[in-house]
C-alpha cells in the first residue's frame, strides 16, 4: 500500500472509530480480544503507517484512541518493529521482514521491561551469549503486551560476556512466538482486552541473523529512536481517549437536566468543556508538531517527551472532567466514564513514566544545545 | 458515649485502620460488605461522632477514608440522620431515636436523589401524601449508598397538593428497611464493598410521627445543613485516601530500584512527593479550619464546599501521582494505586459535583455578604 | 514583496529578534518608542506578512513577542486593519489601502474598546450620522495601542438612527491620525514602550468611501473575523515571551551555583525547566494548528481562543517559573525577569479575556456543530 | 503586653489593615517608607507578636499583608530576632534584648544572604574571627529587607579559623545600624515601600556577647528555627495579599458591566472569584495548622514549607487572576491589581525559593520518619 493509499484511508479509520464507539462499552465489558477489528485494521494499513508521514501516522492512532485504547498497544508494539527495522536492520533483514510487517501480515511485540526494572533499560539481565553463527537467550520480561497474539517478539538483551558496559552491551533481536512463553497475564485496571503478560524465554537458540543490524551492542540507539515513535502513537491516541471523553461528557450533559434545563445550558458546565477543548487541542497540535519534527529525521527526545507527557496529562483531566460530568451515574460501570478514566490511566507510567521524561526534557534544556532553538 | 470518650478513641480508630490497611487489598477484591469492621466502628463511636466536636469527627473520617473508602460512605450516610435528629427533629423524635443513632444500634441512609436528578433536589418527584394523621409516601430513588444494610432511611420527599411551590413543598421522612425494596444494584467503578442501589417505596404508610420535625415544607433546609456535615466528612474521607496513596508510594518508590539507586533517591520522584503531600496538607487545613466553623453553628455553605472540592481535587491528584510512582505495574490490580483511583472518583460527582459546589461558592462570594469576610 | 519573499525574511526576523534581545533591557527600562525596529520591521515584511501564510505570520511573531513584547500591539494593530481592507473592503478600498498597508508604508491602529466596554462590543455607544455622502463620527474609545504613532485608525461605530439592533447596527470605517485626539495614556504595568490611549474624535466628518466594505451593519463580524488573526498573533507572541523568558531562566541556572554546583544541576530546577518546555512546546502547536485552519478560511473561534487562552497560560507560567529560578534577584529590575512578568500580564484581559473565550468556546462545544468534529 | 492583650488587638490590626487599604494605592505609587504605620503597629503590639501564639501572630501577618504587602518583611525580619533572641540566646542576651525587642522599641533586620548565594546558606563567607574576648566581622550581604531602617540587624557569620566545616562554623551575632553601611537599594518589581539592600561591613569589632547563644558554631539551626516561624508569617501574608486582590476583583466585577449586567452575574466570572476564594481557604487552613503544630516546639520545616508554597502559590493566582477579571484597565496601573501582581511575586523566590522547599519535604517523606505520620 503507498503512502496516498493510507492517506486515504485515514477517511476508513475515522469511519472504522466511530463504528466500533457504538460496541466498546459491551466489548470491553467483555475484555475478549477484538480479532476482527485487528484485521480490518490490517487492510486499512495501520500496521504499516508508521513507516510514512509520521503526521497521518498520528492521526490514525488518535482515531484508534479514540475508538478504544485497548487497540492502541496492539498497533505501537508493532510498529516498533516495524520502525527499527526500517531504520536499522540490515539489508537482508529488511528483505525478509519489511512487507510483512508493513502489511501488517505478520505481528510483532516489543519486550524491553524486566521485574524490578521499569524505564531503567541499561540495567537488564535478559542475556544472549553467541553460540557458534548465532545466539542463545534466556529471557525473563514482564508488562509485555500483545505478548500472547503476537507473531514475533522484538527483545533487548545484554550480550554475555561483552566488553562493553552498561547501555553498549546491548542488542535487539527478533524471536518467534513459539521461541516464548506467557508465565502469566496481569490484571490491569484497563485497556483490559489486549493482554500484559509476564514472558520467559529459556535456553532459545536463534540464528545469527536475528540481531538487528547484525553489529552487537547497538539495541539501546535503536529501542530509543523507536522510543521516539512510540510517544507519538501513544500521545495521539491520549489526545483520541480525551476526544472520546469529551464527546461522551457533551452528549450527556446534553441530555441531562438539572434545575429545568439542560445541563449544557449551565455556564460552569460549559468552561468545564471549554478546559477539556483547549486541552486537547493543544496536545492534539504539540504531537503533530512532534511528528513532522520526527518526519524529518534525527533526535526528537525532547519534542516526542514534552506531547507525551502533555496528551496524557489532557486525557487524564478529561476522564476526570467527563466523569465529574457524568453525575452520579458516572461513575458507574453503566456509562463510558468509567472506561475512560481505566483507560487514560495507562500511560502514567507506561512508555515512559511522566517524571522520567520531565527528567529528560529538563536535562536536555538545560544543556541548551542548538538543536532545541525552537523552543 | 461521651465526647471526651470519643476523643480518646481516634487512637484507636487509627489502630483500627492500620490493622485494615493490612487486609484492605483483599478485601476490596472479593467485593464484600465489612460486617466485622462495621460493629468494630460501632462499639469505637463512630457513628455518633459527628454529634460531637466536627475537628474530631473530621479527623475520624479521615481515618477510616485512609483505612478503606467502601467503609466512608457507610458512616455519612448515617451521620446525615445523626445531624437531622440531633437539630431539626422533634423532642419525641429525638427522645426515639437519638440514642439508637449515637451509639449506632440502628443505622439509617439518606434517600435524596431521583433518577435524572442529581444534584437538582429541588425538583425531585416522590410523594408524601397526607391520609389520616400519617402518610402515605410513593419513592423512587437512585445512587442510594448502604440501601440494603441499613435499618432506615430518611427520605426526601414533596408533600402531594401542598401550596408551596419548589423546595419549598419538600418534608424529610425517616423510614424502615421492610418500607422500601432494593430494585437493583449500581455496578460501581470503585468503593465496591458498600452497595449503591436504586430503590422504589410504592403507597408505604408511614405515622405522623415519621416526619422530621413534625411540620411540613421543612426538608431541604434541613437537608442542606446535614450536607455540610456530610462535606466535611467527604472532604475528610478524601484526606484520608489521599494520604493512603502518598504512604503506599512512598513504601514503593523505597522499594524500586533503578539506575542503580533507589527510586525514593530521585530529586523528581521527590518533587512528585512533596506536590502531593503538599496539597493533602493544605486539604486537611482546610477541613479542619471549616469544621471548626461549622462547629459554632450556622451557614457554612462556602466553607464546606471549598473543603470539599479541594479535598477531592487532592485525593485524585495523590491517587493519580502514586500510580506514575508506582511504575508499570502500579497499573495492574497487584498493588493498591489502582484501588485508590477508583475510590477517589467517587466523590467527583457524589456529595455535590464540584462544578454545582464552585457555583455555589462564586455566588456567594460576588454578593459579599458580611459572613464571608474571613476569605 | 511576495510571501515566499517573506518566508525567506523568517531567517532574518530570528536575526532581529537575537539583536533586539541584547538592547532591551535598557530600552524598555526608558520607555520609548522603538521607532528603528519599527522601520526594520517595516523593511522585512512584517507588517504585511498576515496576508500570506498564517503559520510564517504566528512564526514572525513569534520571534517578535520573544524580542520585546511592547512590538507586538504595534504590528497587530495594523494586522487587523491588513486582515478587513484584504477581505472586507470593497475593490476601491483595497486599491487605495492595500498597497501601502501590506508595505507598512502606512500603519493603522483599531478602535474598539469604549470606557466602561471591555469585550463587550455589540452595546458600544460611539456613533456615525449619515451626512450627505459621507459620515459624521463621534467616538470615545480607550484602551487603543499605538493610538499615538499610528497614522489611521480603524473605528467601530454605531449608525445613528439604525434600524438594526445590537452589534447589526455597527460598521467600521477608517480615520486620519488628525482626526482623533489622545486624551490621555494610561501607565500600564508593562509593554510600556508603545503607547494605550484614551482617544476622542467629536463630529469628524468622513467620506463615505472610509466605511468599510461600503455597506452598513457589517462591521461586527468584519471584527469578529480580524479578531481570530489578532487571537493567532497574540498567542503567538506569548509564546515568544514565554520563550523569552524560558532562556533567560536557563542563562541564569547555568551561571548560578548552589551546594557547590550550577542551579542547573538541580533536579527541581530541570523539572521547572522541563514544565515551561512541555507548556511552550504546546502551545506553539497550538498556534500553528489553529493558524493552518484559519488559513484554509472560515470560522476558526473556537480554535483562535483556544490557542490564546493557552498560549497565555503559559506565558504566565514561564513568567513566574523564570522568576523562582531568578532567585532573590529575580524580583528587581536588574535582570529580564520583572519585564517578563510585567509584560505576559498584557493579554490576561487583553485580546479577549479569558474567560470570555472560554465561555465562547464551551457555547461552540455543547452545540456540537460538525466543524468541530476534530477536537 | 500580654498574650491576651495581643489577641483583643486583632480587632485593632483589622481595623488598621481596612484603613490602610484605603490609603494604600497612593502610598505605594509614592514609594515611601510607612513610618506612621510602623509606629502604629509597634503600639498594637505587632512586633512581638510572635512570642505568643502562632495561630495569632499568623493572622495579624494575614491582616498586615493584606494591607499593604510592604509592611510584612519590616515586621518579619523582625520577628527572627526575637524568636531567636526569646528560644536562642543566653540569659544575659534575652534580659538585655528581649523587652525593647517585643515592644518593637529597637528594630532588627536580619541578614543572612550573600552576593551569588541564594538560599545556600552552609557556604557563605561573611566571617567572624575572634579577637580577644570580641569578634571582629567582615560582612557582605545582599538582598537584605529593612537594612536602612531597622536599629539591629541579625548576621550568619562564618568563624575564622573553625575547626568544623560546612554549616557547623556559622554562628549568628547581633549588631548595631552605625556597624554597617547600605552600599546600593535594589530597584524592585514590587514592595517598593520598604528598602532591600546590599550591605557591607568591613573589620567591625563587636564584643563578645553579641554572638547569639555564646557558643560558637550554632547559626545554622538556630537560623533554621527561625526561618519556620519566617515561612508562617510568608505564608500568612501571602493569603493576606490574596485576599485583598479577590475582594479587590469582586467590588470590580459588581461595578463593571457587560452584556447588559454586571459582571458578578456572569457565571464563569463566578468561577474564577470561585476558584480563588478555594485556594485562599486552603492556604489560610495549612498556615493555621501549621502555626498550631510549631507552638507545641519541635521541627515543623515539612508544615512551614508546605504552607509558604501553597501560600504563594495561592497569591500568585489571586493576583493574576483578578487582573483578569478587572479587564483591560486591570493592566494600568491605576487599580490596585498591578501592584497586587508586582508584590506577590516577591515570595517567589524570597523566605526560600518553591523549588528548594518541594525539595526540602520530598527528602523529608521519603524518609518516612513517624513526626510525619500526620500526613
Amino acid at each position: 500500500m503507498t503512502m496516498s493509499g493510507f492517506a486515504s484511508s485515514l477517511t476508513e479509520i475515522t469511519r472504522l472509530a466511530d463504528e466500533v464507539r457504538t460496541q466498546v462499552h459491551e466489548r470491553d465489558a467483555s475484555g475478549e480480544y477484538p480479532v476482527d477489528i485487528v484485521e480490518r485494521m490490517r487492510r486499512l494499513g495501520v500496521f504499516g503507517a508508521c513507516a510514512g508521514d509520521l503526521r497521518a501516522y498520528a492521526l490514525a492512532m488518535e482515531e484508534i484512541g479514540r475508538a478504544w485504547l485497548s487497540l492502541v498497544p496492539i498497533v505501537n508494539a508493532h510498529s516498533s518493529s516495524v520502525w527499527v527495522v526500517k531504520h536499522h536492520a540490515t539489508d537482508e533483514q529488511r528483505a525478509r521482514w519489511l512487507g510483512p510487517f508493513l502489511r501488517g501480515e505478520e505481528l510483532a511485540c516489543l519486550g524491553l521491561t524486566e521485574p524490578g526494572g521499569g524505564s531503567d533499560l541499561a540495567n537488564l539481565g535478559s542475556t544472549a551469549r553467541r553460540d557458534g553463527d548465532g545466539w542463545v537467550l534466556d529471557l525473563h520480561k514482564t508488562l509485555i503486551t500483545h505478548a500472547d497474539h503476537a507473531d514475533h517478539m522484538l527483545v533487548l538483551a545484554r550480550i554475555a560476556d561483552s566488553t562493553a558496559v552498561g547501555s553498549r552491551a546491548l542488542s535487539l533481536f527478533l524471536i518467534d512466538r513459539d521461541q516464548w512463553h506467557v508465565t502469566r497475564k496481569l490484571p490491569k485496571l484497563g485497556t483490559v482486552s489486549v493482554e500484559t503478560c509476564e514472558v520467559r524465554a529459556e535456553q532459545v537458540r536463534v540464528g545469527g541473523d536475528r540481531l538487528i543490524g547484525g553489529v552487537e551492542g547497538r539495541g539501546f540507539p535503536q529501542v530509543m529512536d523507536a522510543l521516539e515513535v512510540g510517544r507519538i502513537a501513544v500521545a495521539a491516541a491520549a489526545v483520541g481517549v480525551a476526544r472520546s471523553a469529551l464527546w461522551r461528557a457533551i452528549e450527556r450533559v446534553r441530555e441531562r437536566e438539572a434545575f429545568g434545563a439542560p445541563l449544557a445550558d449551565n455556564a460552569i458546565v460549559r468552561q468545564r468543556v471549554a478546559g477539556m477543548t483547549t486541552r486537547i487541542a493543544a496536545a492534539k497540535g504539540l504531537v503533530q508538531l512532534s511528528a513532522d519534527r520526527k518526519n524529518t529525521g534525527g533526535r526528537c527526545d525532547v519534542e516526542t517527551a514534552a506531547a507525551k507527557t502533555v496528551a496524557t496529562d489532557a486525557a487524564l483531566h478529561a476522564a476526570l472532567t467527563a466523569m465529574e460530568l457524568g453525575g452520579g451515574m458516572g461513575y458507574t460501570e453503566e456509562f463510558d466514564f468509567a472506561r475512560h478514566l481505566r483507560d487514560a490511566a495507562l500511560f502514567l507510567a507506561g512508555e515512559g513514566a511522566n517524571s522520567l521524561l520531565e527528567s529528560l526534557i529538563g536535562a536536555r534544556m538545560v544543556a541548551a544545545e542548538p538543536d532545541l532553538a525552537w523552543v
